[in-house]
């Protein structure tokens, strides 16, 4: 048997009609598990792949990134052609590039970005509706951009995060969170070196809580410092929120 | 019973899940007939309304104009807030002006705006792929910009009108087509006094069979003198196509 060779794959799709990104024994809805299929069928064998991020059920993603080793000796362009021959409307592969026998979609991944879109506005996107959370109350951003602030950094953030039970480390730094007000569409850019369980859902809710009034934008500290998940606010709905991004360290 | 006061509502609609705007017997899949129920319920009797454009079914909208007649005195800014209170996800009011009594949505138009949006990538849009065709054979935009040329003016446009048993004249006239190519999607803009059924369809489909080099751009001229439907192209899907914006006198 051949040596296989390993191929970075960028995705995209419209979460929609998903149960997430990752694999589970009582759904065969998942977006790995489509890609999984095809690549199985293409190969003749069983083939497994490693995404990047684990996007929640509804969560859509425009830069996600999964890693494969393959035995047929595919050329980037037709394995890019084949694929998105095969694969359903709502997922398309953007790019095929050739990787290092030691890529790794997940462990390799050294930042990732998420976005978040509030259409903040008594009048729908008919057009954006699956891609946006609709809140109609004007939201005040400048308390929303004070109360980040205190998120970004290298912090404890489980408060932030939906997993209970969580045993490992539950530090992580945030880069950077943007707040734009692009014609009442308000849009959160997170950046970060990893994001826990539901984290940038927790934390879009816990800042709208803020944008409407109900919080301080200083309880983010207390938030943080209390590692209880039942401090911060709600989770904001997945179809909000988009994977952008996943960046490696060859590329910066 | 007092004189009604008549409005103009600005319209947005996804059209995938509609079988156009105009009320018919066999459905009560339109969108007309959508807006017309929420506005006879709010006025407690039975309201009609004029569109400015009879848009296929599978057609959007993000200018759809209609005009109404309505007898509780509505401001305007609540006219359009419980208009989406009300009205499905997919279905949006953008505007609400009182109107001029003798103001008519269709009979006072004079200019329409359609848009047509081609993805001519070999990789899917996931996100817009409600709202693009999709023509994977790279497209020869010049060609299909000097065919163009040809339809532009007063003409009869009867070679592009679905309907064989048109009765009402034929002629209109196109200000302009404008082609452009967008990071590999085409949008072809329609500017003309009004459009015939499934012209700026099948329109479209011609320009495609230029873009792909099976017909001549000069072909239009013989194409147009025909006055023979079967001499056309084929009829581009309804997703592609969206009614952009309607024009009325005192706006120009």
């Amino acid at each position: 048997m051949n040596n296989g060779k390993n191929y970075k794959l960028t995705i995209a799709y419209d979460g929609k009609s998903y149960d997430g990104w990752q694999k589970q024994g009582n759904t065969h809805k998942t977006i790995q598990e489509k890609i999984e299929t095809l690549l199985s069928k293409l190969e003749n064998e069983q083939v497994e792949i490693q995404g990047a991020g684990r996007t929640d059920a509804g969560v859509h993603a425009k830069g996600q990134v999964c890693s494969v080793t393959l035995y047929k000796d595919w050329d980037e362009k037709t394995l890019l052609e084949t694929m998105n021959e095969y694969l359903p409307q709502d997922i398309a592969v953007l790019d095929v590039k050739k990787a290092d026998s030691r890529f790794h979609a997940r462990l390799s991944a050294t930042a990732k970005t998420y976005k978040y879109r509030i259409n903040n506005s008594n009048i729908k996107n008919v057009f954006e509706r699956n891609y946006v959370y609709n809140v109609k109350e004007k939201l005040d951003i400048d308390k929303m951009k004070e109360a980040s602030k205190y998120l970004v950094g290298t912090h404890d953030f489980k408060s932030f995060c939906a997993n209970k039970h969580m045993k490992k480390s539950t530090v992580r730094t945030i880069y950077n969170i943007q707040i734009e007000n692009m014609d009442g569409e308000i849009v959160i850019t997170f950046y970060g070196n990893g994001f826990l369980y539901n984290m940038v859902r927790i934390i879009t809710g816990t800042l709208i809580e803020v944008g409407r009034g109900e919080r301080e934008p200083s309880q983010m500290i207390e938030i943080l410092n209390s590692k209880n998940r039942q401090n911060a606010g709600f989770t904001a709905p997945p179809n909000g929120l988009i994977l952008w991004n996943v960046e490696y360290n060859n590329e910066r």
